[in-house]
């Protein structure tokens, strides 16, 4: 089954713009009577059915709308930094996208190596990665934030940032408390400078590692996002048996 | 830091290939006295000294023998089926390796849109991703199976079967004992047929799903691999507690 996304909430009766309706009609061959569900990226699906196959401009009917079940009882936002092969910084956005996050902050460090992303592409990414794993929400991704304005932000959840130092004792898997809002912090190549680290702290973020292994940047990302929803999983379901 | 890999264990003074020579002397620019890691994937560094800088037959001398820290208490092994796009299939060797996984079986289902795979080029990815993430363990990476004979293989730990299917209520990180070996099943982009599962299931196969998500097959591999490393992790840390 194909999911769509829409950043129109579809009304009773409602039409696509060309590109859509030519995808749709052109490219997979559907007919007059055939349905399409369609996500706004909100926590909604809309079940539609075409009533005219017009390759410019289709028109579909609003049959059904209801909640995805994709809803987490928390917020996780994770702030990483992008990788010079920007391929990589891509796979973490797909992945944390498959997994389940609410935000993503692309974050500008002392040892970064790209400073510049092109924000539409990663755009795109996240919502085909949305689309594939038929999920109702669309994870958002903020433009680029320079360090240490970032972590003088508000946020209401445990803070964490997470590096690579024989320093640092506290496992996240430990120190994370299951189904709190999380925000974690992870650094590019060269990984955070010690003066971002002590901001950090100062800030009333953790240090904390993610496992015994060295990890590279987006697969520190993609490890952090999952910790945080399997032990918020787990802890769901114990408390359901 | 670099790591290096040698397949032969080295002695107290040895000479390497010309390939090899010509990378550390011209490329990285090595001198005489420089300190060079090894690792021969087994568990082992070996710290060395060059002695003469030949960039035709660099030769060494074996400074001090140590053990690697990456052993895990469990084995891990993971079978999945190689994805159409191979570039995925590698992420997931890449990633898995980092996470720390001990053997990749990669498995040819009924749904397999790919058939064949090129083992040397894996082989290299996995050789990367251990000198990358500075590990002393090469996993060991198998030549192509079909799914109904390797289930058949034997196997001394907990055997899974993970699917997309509603009818699966079972976690993998409600089921799996952590610290105990564990072997998982990953289909392809179309996942495993009934009749895969139910074989599966008669050679003792427990079905389980991955979480609330809908993941594709290198996504899976990959939360499987974490999944087993984290649980395990926190379990041995609760027991040092």
């Amino acid at each position: 089954m194909n999911l769509f996304y829409t950043t129109e909430t579809p009304g009773d009766f409602f039409t696509l713009n060309s590109e859509e309706s030519k995808h749709i009609i052109r490219v997979l061959r559907m007919k007059s009577g055939d349905s399409i569900r369609f996500t706004d990226g909100k926590g909604f699906f809309y079940d539609c059915e075409i009533t005219d196959p017009n390759p410019k401009a289709c028109q579909l009917k609003l049959i059904k709308k209801s909640e995805g079940s994709d809803k987490r009882p928390f917020r996780l936002h994770i702030a990483i930094a992008p990788t010079k092969n920007i391929s990589r910084f891509e796979w973490f956005l797909e992945k944390a996208t498959e997994i389940g996050i609410d935000r993503i902050t692309p974050i500008i460090c002392d040892h970064s190596e790209r400073k510049e992303i092109k924000i539409n592409r990663l755009e795109r990414v996240i919502i085909a990665a949305m689309k594939q794993s038929l999920k109702s929400n669309l994870p958002e991704l903020n433009y680029a934030n320079n360090f240490r304005e970032f972590i003088n932000q508000p946020f209401s959840g445990q803070k964490f940032i997470a590096y690579i130092d024989d320093g640092v004792k506290l496992e996240l898997s430990k120190t994370y408390q299951p189904t709190k809002n999380a925000l974690v912090l992870i650094g590019p190549e060269g990984d955070f400078s010690p003066d971002e680290v002590q901001q950090a702290i100062n800030q009333g973020f953790q240090p904390v590692k993610l496992g015994p292994s060295r990890l590279r940047t987006e697969t520190a990302g993609v490890v952090a996002c999952h910790t945080i929803n399997l032990l918020s999983l787990l802890q769901a379901s114990s408390l359901e048996d």
